[in-house]
C-alpha cells in the first residue's frame, strides 16, 4: 500500500462549508450534534456545537477528528477491529485513539487533507451525519 | 427520539435537599458514602463526604455526576453496556465516561437540570442510594 | 456589588454571529486570529480557526473565553493586574486563569450569557477583535 | 518551634456546620461563595456552590483549603510574602499551592483537623467568611 500523503491543509472557508454541510443534515434529522473539522496538520479549524448537544461531545467530536488526522482512516475501522476482540482490544491502550464511528479523513486529489469528527447520537448516526459533511468537499 | 434539553440549574437548596436523602438512606444501610450533585452547567453544587467514606470516592462520585450531565444518561447504561464487551469496549476508550453505576440524571419538567453521582459501595449499592437522593426532586 | 447572575446559554446562531463579526473586523486588519465563542455553561459553543493563525492560539482563545466566563470578567483586568506587579502575582498560581487580554465576557438583560476569546496577534490586538465581536451581541 | 500535629479527622457534622456558618455571612453580605472544607488527611468532606457563584471558584476554593492543609498556615501568609517580591517569587514555582487569601486551618486541641477555604469575592472578602466558617468550629 502506497503512503498516504497529507495534504495542504483545509481554509476557513473549507472547513465550513463541511461543517455547514453536516449541520444541515443533522437538522434534518432533528439530531443535536456537536461537529468538528480538523486541517491536515492535525489542529482544530470549526468547531461548532448546537443547540441542547450533550456536552461530552464537545471533546469526542474533536476526538474523532484528530483520530481520523493522526492514523489516516476512518474511525469506524478502529470500531469495527474492538468488536472483533482479540488482539484488537490492544487499541484500547493507545491513548489518542478514539474508537467510535463518526470521525472520517476529508480528501483532495488523493491527499488528506483534513477530517471530519461528530458526536451526539449513536455512533452509528454521528457517522451518517460526518459522511454528509465530508461529501460537501467532493461536492 | 427527540433531543433533551438542558434546563435550568439546580439551586443549591435543591441539590442539598438531594444529598440529604441520599444520605439519610446510605446511613440506614450502613453505608459510608460520598455523594456529589451537579447542575445542568456541569458543574458540581454540593459534595458531601460521610465519614470514613473511602478517599477514591471523592473523585468518583464526582465523574459519575459528571457522565451522567455530559452524556444526559444513567451511568448504569454504560456499565451494562461494557457487561456485554465486543463492540461495547469502545467505551474504554472515552477519556471522560465513568462506566460504573452510581450516576443520574435529574429531571425537572422533563429538562436535565443536573446529575446525582454516588460511590463508596459497590456499584450497585451506589445505585440505589443515587436513586434515593433523585427522588427527592421529584416529591 | 450586586452578585453578577449567569443567564441562559448563547444560541449557536447567536455565537456564530458574533465570530463572523469578530472574524469580518480581523479580516479588515489582516490578522489570522482563533476566535471561540463560549455560553454561559461554560462550555465551547464555536470556534473558528482562521488560515495561518498560530496553531497555539487554538488552546488560548479557548482559555481566554473559559477566564471571562469563569471569572465573569474581561481577562484584560487580569493582564493589568500583573503589570503591577506586588500583591498581585499570586494570580500567577492560580490553574485556570488566562492572564492575556482577548477574553469578554458577553451580556444580555444585565445577565452573563457567554465569553469571546481571542488569539492570534499581540493581546492588545485580540482585545480589539474581541470587542468587535461582542458588540454584535448588542447590535 | 515544635511541630503542628494532624489531628483526627473532621466529621461530616462538624464540616457542615462550619459550612453553614461561613454560609449565613456570605448571604448576610450578599456575596455569592464557594465554600469548601478539607479533613486533617487532606480530602474534601464538603463543598457548597452558592447559586450565581462563578464556576472558577469552585476550584479556588478546593485549592485554599488543601494549601491550607497541605501547609498548615492560612493562604493569607502566602499572599503576603508575594507582596514583598524578591526571593517568595519562587512560590509561584510550586505546582500545588494557592496564594490567595480565604484558606485557612481548622484547629482543635491545638491539632490541625481540617481546613476551610472559601472563593468567589475579592480574596479579602474570601477572608472574611473563612472567618465566620472557623469560628463555627471554636463555639
Amino acid at each position: 500500500m502506497p503512503t498516504i500523503e497529507y495534504g495542504p491543509p483545509l481554509s476557513l472557508a473549507d472547513a465550513r462549508r463541511i461543517v455547514n454541510a453536516a449541520e444541515f443534515e443533522a437538522e434534518k434529522q432533528g439530531w443535536a450534534m456537536v461537529i468538528a473539522v480538523f486541517d491536515s496538520t492535525g489542529h482544530l479549524v470549526v468547531l461548532n456545537k448546537m443547540d441542547h448537544a450533550q456536552y461530552g461531545s464537545i471533546e469526542l467530536a474533536q476526538a474523532k477528528a484528530r483520530t481520523a488526522t493522526h492514523f489516516k482512516r476512518a474511525t469506524k475501522l478502529f470500531e469495527d477491529a474492538i468488536a472483533q476482540g482479540g488482539l484488537s482490544l490492544r487499541l484500547l491502550s493507545a491513548p489518542d485513539f478514539c474508537l467510535f464511528e463518526g470521525g472520517l479523513p476529508l480528501w483532495r486529489d488523493d491527499k488528506l487533507v483534513g477530517a471530519i469528527g461528530v458526536s451526539g447520537a449513536s455512533s452509528n448516526e454521528d457517522g451518517i451525519i460526518a459522511a454528509a459533511g465530508a461529501r460537501a468537499l467532493q461536492g
